[in-house]
């Protein structure tokens, strides 16, 4: 438990600490599915529509959420206002996150203008790039600055989660500093492996491997 | 076995159906090791480095690599030329694979010029968007046509693999209209589940779910 936003954390949260990446992805999942009905204005969802969503089944759907409390009931449904705000609290959604951006080409740009970024509480607080040419230039209310302060922007701003969109040669200097400057959790574009502390999250999303998934079961499809 | 390229396949690749995505990935992973290590005019590895470069144990490696023949012998280390051309026939990378996208915003751009795109052997053969302001615009020699023209297309230039980077709003229909064209391996990038007939393999790259796998390992992290 950690953050400004602890006292809002139930303790059955810290019974969380160990459940698996494809778990944490159910919840991401389900919490798409419920915005969509919540915004729809639905107020009880089943687990078979949950399930249906995820591509997974009701029985596991029933299974994740039995760790939520007893409000999930057979024959009656979830509550999709309360269930919602469990599963942002469980992800660590019911505070505001500071980020930045490192590498201010165009996947850089892309991530910038992706609208669920800042609706989800991300608030994207510096951009960075090593390029003079970018140095200076606005996006959005943002000046895009020198990847050579970035120790310094890090900690003034307080920024806990970066996304790296460097090229691959460049990266993992930066997740260096990113490291070495405080900031806990990464999200990497750059196409290499990267090694972090280990009190350091990083993801990858990698294009080519994502592809290569693809091209194998095109392969190895029966025909 | 299908596609162009099946001579090149050897009988053993049969065997490789069933490997979970986890292993392709490790796969993905040794290969963009062993380009490096090739690159470096090297001319083996051992299963150490191999295990280090993607944060599993050596003996993962020797595991993974021992169905691909004899070769890797304890003590004198994997051939590299020989694996990675081994680990690319598996993968699929042997042969070209032709590639639309649709979706030609910020975030098509930024796949548009990810440069490992087409240096391992994806050939993009199509940009669509519905937007009459980009279409007729020209992006590096394709010109971007009109996703009202999709079947057509995918048909005409055997399209097997699609990119979407639409709104989430439209990425259903178009990935219907994918796969109603013959597309049988989709990546998408909108952040909306979608669904897709049983030949169709989708792989979803959703940077939200991203950022929530951090935002939980944030929250959660022993302090």
């Amino acid at each position: 438990m950690t953050g400004p936003a602890s006292g809002l954390y139930s303790p059955f949260v810290k019974s969380f600490t160990k459940i698996s990446d494809s778990a944490v992805r159910r919840l991401s999942h389900y919490l798409r599915f419920l915005d969509d009905v919540e915004a729809a204005g639905r107020r009880t969802v089943s687990s078979e529509e949950l399930a249906a969503r995820g591509g997974i089944t009701s029985a596991q759907v029933r299974k994740d959420l039995s760790h939520f409390g007893s409000f999930g009931k057979r024959g009656t449904g979830y509550p999709v206002t309360l269930l919602r705000e469990r599963i942002e609290e469980i992800l660590g959604l019911g505070r505001t996150w500071r980020v930045a951006l490192v590498g201010a080409g165009k996947l850089g740009a892309a991530v910038f203008h992706y609208g669920g970024f800042r609706r989800q509480g991300f608030d994207l607080v510096a951009v960075l790039d090593t390029d003079p040419a970018k140095i200076g230039r606005r996006w959005g209310d943002l000046a895009i600055e020198d990847v050579a302060d970035l120790t310094r922007i890090v900690k003034k701003r307080h920024v806990e989660l970066a996304v790296v969109t460097t090229p691959a040669a460049s990266a993992q200097d930066v997740v260096d500093a990113l490291a070495g400057a405080g900031v806990e959790a990464i999200l990497n574009f750059a196409p290499r492996k990267l090694v972090v502390p280990p009190q350091v999250t990083l993801r990858d999303v990698n294009l080519v491997m994502e592809l290569e998934s693809l091209t194998f079961a095109l392969t190895h499809r029966d025909r």
